[in-house]
């Protein structure tokens, strides 16, 4: 007769607390490491993964077929599953990394003070990331060597349904860390699926210096309110785009359509459509090509009595991330009027702005308050790539630390060295 | 017959609520100010705060007559009692302040896609920053003005004991603003003694985007531990002086006595001494100042073998700031020895190495994860003034956001602004 084994939360809580004291250890190796030393292990972590990919694939067959009994949904399964093009894909990533420029030892200021002491300010790594993520396997890959690049450790936390996969990955990044010389411990999976796990990881402020969640609107949301390790996440990508009176229609209906209906499912996309008063003539060209592909307009009574298409908006859908083939369209009077109908209903994440008049689009990029702010372009560009900052691990839109797209960049801090010959303060 | 009337903490939310809603506002036509606008607000309330002077020593008279009664210490009356020297160095160093260069709408990075895409980094203000503080009432100035130069609308909670002058000063920097033509709200004193209204300040996040407590231990504990809102913030200044086996001893001495006995009660003095083995020759010499200006000495079991002044320290002494005339001395193996004890039980202030070998030095420098490490100089230069900075709100040792003096710049963030022409995503 077998008998679950219960669970002894004391050592299960000691076993938590172990992996915080091996992450500070690994990270203060590891923080004085070479750009070379680092990007050597990232290559060599390329290829054990290559290496190992016969064992994550069938680790994942092995998820898979567990998440399939569990009757888990398309989209979750797509996101869940590998193939030999995925982990390719998942090692060609984690080269690109390796490509970045080094993000640590950069001189981001220096001077000498009257009395000769020399002052340079050096950015150095955060220290221990945590990462909270759900279904995709390849984020323990990826934000595991975002976070080696820029000298930090991590202790990564995938979702139940990717455990074995996450294992498997995890295991092949640490054997490449070996490898390479640099501790295995740089990078930690939490061992068990136990939900207990990541209530302790966001108490370990001690040995966590930030926390990164991943995922659905839950999973941040419970992060941000139950953390006391500091948080960098979005909660939501209530996006906007402005079409100011001095707007040119084409360009409009160009970046509107792709705003909203490139993918409608990430935070940069597009939820709310503000139209100026100005140019309500302008309306019918621009919500066409939204019909054309199927997109919901949630409108406005005067956006309603344009356009017969148009179903009528609630109070909540100014304040609604849809991801989805939906939009809230509603009129403004001028600029003011839409500056201050992003700042209220927005979520401080992308907003754009349509219009040939540069002074106007000045003063909304200005006084939108948003970390990404936009003059004619769609807001789906709101993406560390896109921006030319490489891989990034997720977008911010807290107004601490970091802003937009987190990178390598953003996942260093600095430190005051202090160099002098003897002076004391008078 | 008059009865006390019951607080109604349901009102007094709302006084509270209606205190961030405004500083909001504030904070939003504040955020576009030009340097030129809120330098001309800064002369404005140096003025307003002159021609002040009367009335706030009249309230100080009446606040320092109740903590007489009070029976408040004498360090505690000192902190507390201005006169007319006082008030003219508090508009002095607002005058100071306006000097600075302007923190706001620096280019911290700008660069053009090879789609066209023309993106910015700018600094911007970070928005309402609440400032809980304890008896000095220059506060309500220097923090209010600092705050603002760099864009921030401020809800200051003074300590009860200085409500009356606090809000005198504060009067006239409002009275100042309004002179300006800025909101008064730009600068807001919490109207009451009520100690709830700390409790509630913390839980503002919606409307207070970083909390900086400026005070004792207990005060910035309860903020810490409590804060639903960032707080930017040191806890503890133990700063540890390493004599390194490379040391001249003649700076030793000279940065020693500086480190530990200039000022006691700051942040930036020196809390624990360990002096390398190679050198413990010199041990007799390094400790002669301290003993002769009546510096306790706790030393580990080998010092209090070679100096017999010295008293036995405890385990706790390691893990303690003194704020006072007291230092624990301890021997260490080597420079490793050192860095891992200062990282173990120092608190990522500032720490210092005295040696003549640059090479040990860099190595303490860049092993040492505190906020400010220093070679060869006292560690009590640990100040914004000191490093060139201007005024300071503060001294974080964070590792997120702001590392050491948090000045004008550090009460900054930034946005993004991205320029296209009708680029969409493909």
């Amino acid at each position: 007769m077998s008998t679950a084994k219960p669970i002894d939360i004391g050592d299960f809580e000691s076993e938590m607390a172990a992996l915080g004291t091996k992450a500070r250890t690994a990270a203060q190796a590891l923080a004085t490491t070479s750009a070379d030393t680092r990007r050597a292990a990232i290559e060599a972590m390329a290829k054990t993964l290559a290496a190992g990919s016969d064992q994550i694939l069938r680790a994942n067959a092995e998820d898979m077929s567990d998440a399939r009994a569990a009757k888990l949904n398309a989209a979750m399964l797509d996101r869940l599953e590998l193939d030999a093009e995925r982990v390719g894909a998942m090692v060609a990533g984690i080269r690109e990394v390796a490509a970045l420029d080094d993000p640590l030892g950069r001189m981001l200021g220096e001077w000498t003070r009257p009395n000769g002491l020399r002052i340079e300010r050096v950015s150095i790594p955060i220290g221990v990331i945590g990462i909270i993520y759900e279904s995709r396997p390849n984020v323990t890959a990826d934000a595991g060597v975002l976070c080696l690049m820029s000298g930090n450790a991590t202790i990564l936390r995938c979702g139940s349904e990717s455990f074995r996969t996450s294992s498997a990955i995890a295991k092949c990044l640490r054997h490449g860390l070996d490898t390479a010389g640099l501790l295995e411990d740089c990078i930690q999976l939490v061992p068990t699926r136990e939900r207990a796990a990541v209530g302790i990881l966001l108490t370990m402020d001690q040995d966590i210096d930030i926390i990164v969640p991943r995922g659905g609107r839950s999973l941040i949301e419970r992060v941000r309110e139950d953390s006391r390790v500091p948080v960098l996440a979005h909660l939501d990508g209530i996006c906007h785009i402005y079409v100011h009176a001095a707007a040119n229609a084409d360009k409009a209906c160009d970046v509107i359509l792709n705003a909203k209906m490139r993918r409608t499912g990430i935070c940069g996309a597009a939820e709310t459509l503000l139209v100026d008063r100005a140019i309500l003539d302008m309306l019918p060209k621009i919500l066409a090509p939204l019909h054309e592909v199927g997109c919901e307009v949630r409108g406005d009574a005067e956006v309603c009595s344009l356009d017969n298409q148009a179903v009528a908006a609630s109070k909540v859908d100014w304040d609604t991330e849809y991801l989805d083939a939906i939009i809230s369209v509603g009129v403004v009077d001028g600029l003011d009027s839409a500056i201050s109908h992003v700042n209220r209903h927005g979520s401080h994440h992308t907003d754009a702005i349509i219009s040939e008049d540069g002074a106007a689009a000045e003063r909304f990029l200005n006084e939108v308050d948003s970390a990404i702010v936009v003059h004619n372009a769609s807001t789906q560009f709101a993406d560390g790539g896109e921006f030319g900052m490489g891989a990034e691990i997720g977008i911010s839109n807290g107004k601490l630390h970091a802003r937009g797209p987190v990178g390598v960049e953003q996942l260093t801090t600095y430190k005051y060295k202090v160099h002098g010959n003897g002076q004391v303060r008078p």
